[in-house]
């Protein structure tokens, strides 16, 4: 593989995945990943320029960014691109009435979205709600529209807690499509929509710009069919097999985001 | 399409789906469908062989059975094949000991199964059961397997319901493979070793065999697929539509199995 130097080479940017990056969730709020707190703040005070792109569809972007100020990070809700505001803009756009099988934690996003006689299904990380009552709902609503619309707020088929590994949107995703024999529309990560507008928030052309991620497919290979380089982190979801994945080769491997980010000061933009 | 003769000569048994040719379930049990308890008698009073093929995983075929003799059937235990008793076969087969995801309507069927230490897991049609808890339960066993292997009870999309349409193993099937990676094998229609399973405890080959069911894919391809004819009835979840799909012909098409056993006696082994 090339040296640093040649793969991170006119890098003005950095997309940063959160949940796996800079912390792990779980019970009480989670915890910060060890040397992800100062990683950060030196990434910001760099001439680098810096956004999150996170697939969070379970909290509030206000609540997702108060915890993480909590845990001592220095961000802000302006710098974040998350599904449930980019859903809203979709829903607005198309004159969607979603039936939201949605966590209570994120409602408030969708506040100012009509949803009475529903005329699609939006389906985002419900935890808990993922009841089979719940389930039989959404897919009762589907089943009686005449083009049925499902969006999903991200497809990740897990992501890690403390307590271990929990089932993600994407495989709730993929029932609903199985059952009513329809194809989702992804609002997230890798959607490309979805990353390049990240980019224009970020003012960036795609070929400046690098995403530091833990998921191999959302984050890595999401971010390469975009244009982009990526870093996998190997923290949060990682696994050892990511490294020998038959597909999907990231521009780099690091340890966690400190590394990542001891590596761009070293050699972005040169 | 040839005449009745030609297309069921040399049919020396029979195999009967249950769901949507006897019977009709829902609230309070279900009733028969007319002409079906009549039916069943003179066809078991012929001298073609009987067998039942069902895919119902919600009861033990105990209570299966008890059921359809208090609707008038003659039927006994040992002449259904299910897929709860066949999933017991090869996780003894194969030294399976699996983490269980089903209805506790079924649960007495895997009483002399070892479910210590898991290696595999089970998935039917659970219904209320499909909990987010359970199936991230059934997800981290699943995980923690070096060859994870997932049997599922079918792979139904969803079933009618007196109260509407509700959904079957099959979407929860997908959500495991999604989140794992995996491909889960079938145990039950329209899987051929189901089927063959059933053509040796009636002791006939496919050729001599013809299935009769609602379900234009479970029964009608499945039984073809297998190299047996099949009969498709207008009852259960029969809809017009399936006389005119587009890759599937069932070998005739008949009200009821009133109708399919009136041509049986006339027409077969002769």
């Amino acid at each position: 593989m090339a040296a640093w130097g040649e793969r991170l080479a006119g890098v003005r940017g950095v997309l940063l995945d959160i949940s796996g990056v800079l912390y792990d969730g779980g019970e009480g709020g989670g915890a910060p990943i060890a040397g992800s707190v100062e990683a950060l703040a030196r990434l910001k005070r760099s001439q680098l320029k810096v956004r999150f792109c996170t697939n969070e569809s379970q909290k509030s972007r206000g609540d997702l960014v108060g915890m993480l100020r909590r845990l001592g990070f220095d961000i802000s809700e302006g710098e974040v691109t998350a599904p449930a505001p980019a859903t809203c803009l979709i829903l607005k756009e198309r004159g969607l009435r979603p039936h939201l099988l949605i966590h209570d934690g994120v409602r408030s996003e969708f506040d100012q979205i009509d949803t009475s006689n529903p005329n699609c299904v939006v389906i985002a990380d419900a935890g808990e709600g993922f009841s089979y009552q719940n389930m039989n709902k959404a897919f009762q609503v589907l089943m009686e529209l005449e083009n049925p619309v499902l969006l999903s707020l991200g497809k990740g088929r897990y992501y890690k807690e403390t307590s271990g590994l929990m089932l993600d949107v994407g495989p709730y995703m993929k029932a609903l499509e199985y059952a009513c024999g329809i194809e989702a529309e992804v609002v997230g990560k890798p959607s490309p929509e979805f990353f390049k507008s990240a980019l224009r928030e970020m003012g960036l052309e795609a070929h400046q710009a690098i995403m530091i991620g833990d998921d191999i497919m959302g984050d890595v290979s999401g971010a390469q069919r975009c244009g982009m380089r990526a870093l996998q982190v190997r923290t949060g979801k990682f696994r050892p097999s990511d490294e020998h994945h038959p597909e999907v080769k990231a521009d780099g491997y690091v340890d966690n985001l400190a590394e990542a980010v001891d590596l761009l000061l070293q050699h972005a933009d040169k």
